[in-house]
């Protein structure tokens, strides 16, 4: 494996700069990779003792398809992002959704993720992950949200980050604002829900059969006032105890899948 | 600051077993060290600049009542568990729940998560925060689930491991059966739910107003059989999409929300 590959690789890991301008990041692990598009492969690495092992077996189209570098367990721990390498790691192509039309394209009363600058890679991670359990149509982002393709949140998703649409955008006010006027979604209007401590309403007292948006804000600071202006209604999960917050991603949990639940039997 | 003292602080945050022995466990950062009842606090620890800041005044009546020692910079970076310490750092005695008893003694229709062998700091930490919000009385897990006074767990918390009764049991499947019976709740019996996989009941057609028992596996292979043949229903989350799976905090949210929800609006 030679040192300009090794550096690059840990330079995609390390910078989301580096991530941006090639458009490229890495899948750490065979159950990941082996769900990868063939089509989005761009180099892989392995261990011999990976493929040895039984777990190769997660990733064998991959392997038969895609011609890969056989690497020491020494370097593999070298280039990747973990304290304990699963042997197979994938440079790849970073997805490509064509804005928030892609998301909402074709679905009946889309349910939508918006996420104003969460920064914990975990949080992240958890949230596309359950969203698409819990049936979200996509999630949008802004740019100060920590970057989607970051090995943390890549691992945290589990395999969701290929699955569920998701768009970061550089105005997500606008993008609130053309959401609830109905322009990706054929004229019909998106209601848009901030969740917030001050939130007037139940969350579990408002509809979310009809197409719906959910916004969560920042971990430490919420929603700002000019995304939460956006909203038809500031949502609050109603809380026992002492406890002053829910963290980002249980509150996104707690939302969705009370939608979920109304999606599926009823108010 | 002297360099047994030193040492010991290192191990009570890196050693189960020290904690264990000790009975003591630490405590960073101003504002749960505010929290801390003052009987249980046994050294604390504090920089000059955090004291020159604003955010001693988080933990007032603490440092007003109980002597500290001051340190350096530099001697609180080695003693802390975190790569940004705050300025204080407190040695203090674990709570001791007095048994399963003292979780449900005088609660009417309890609300109990059970936990079997959850191993994510992180996770536990996050149940612990949530469970304190939804209302949940009280904690029981066993002995494998990860240390609740392991400094990652205390900090995710956010301060509900001062609030929340929570007990380690020897026997999680003696404790649940117990459970079961009525032996906690004077004879009326609690009712065990399963969270499972391969659960046969959606988790929100059950009514959860009575008395309840929700109990959560571990990460990676969920909840014994051993364990889940205490429950009165193994009880499903439905998911969308190709996810396999939650994860175990937000799951135990959902599941949590859902019976407050339900005790706060009615089925």
């Amino acid at each position: 494996m030679d040192g300009r590959n090794k550096k690059f690789i840990l330079e995609l890991q390390k910078k989301p700069a580096v991530r941006r301008s090639s458009g490229l990041y890495t899948v750490d692990g065979p159950k990941m990779a082996g769900e990868l598009d063939l089509a989005d492969v761009e180099n892989v690495y392995v261990t011999k003792s990976f493929l040895a092992s039984g777990h190769a077996a997660d990733c064998a189209e991959l392997l038969k398809n895609v011609s890969y570098e056989l690497i020491q367990d020494s370097e593999m721990k070298q280039i990747s992002d973990t304290v304990s390498p699963q042997g197979i790691l994938v440079v790849a192509k970073q997805r490509k959704t064509r804005g928030i039309g892609a998301i909402t394209d074709g679905v009946k009363a889309p349910l939508i993720l918006i996420l104003e600058t969460i920064q914990d890679p975990g949080n992240l991670g958890t949230i596309i992950r359950m969203a698409e359990a819990a049936g979200v149509t996509g999630i949008i982002m802004n740019k100060e949200t920590v970057d989607a393709y970051s090995p943390k949140v890549v691992r945290s998703t589990m395999g969701a980050l290929l699955r569920l649409p998701f768009v970061a955008v550089d105005d997500i006010v606008k993008a609130a604002g053309a959401l609830a006027a109905g322009e990706y979604t054929c004229g019909e209007a998106v209601r848009i829900y901030a969740a917030r401590l001050d939130g007037a309403v139940d969350y579990a007292s408002v509809d979310y059969r009809g197409a719906s948006a959910i916004m969560i804000g920042n971990e430490a600071h919420g929603l700002s006032e000019e995304l939460s202006g956006c909203a038809d209604q500031n949502i609050l999960i109603p809380m026992c105890g002492a406890t002053e917050s829910l963290n980002a991603a249980v509150a996104a949990s707690v939302i969705s899948f009370e939608a979920a639940r109304q999606r599926r039997l009823g108010m």
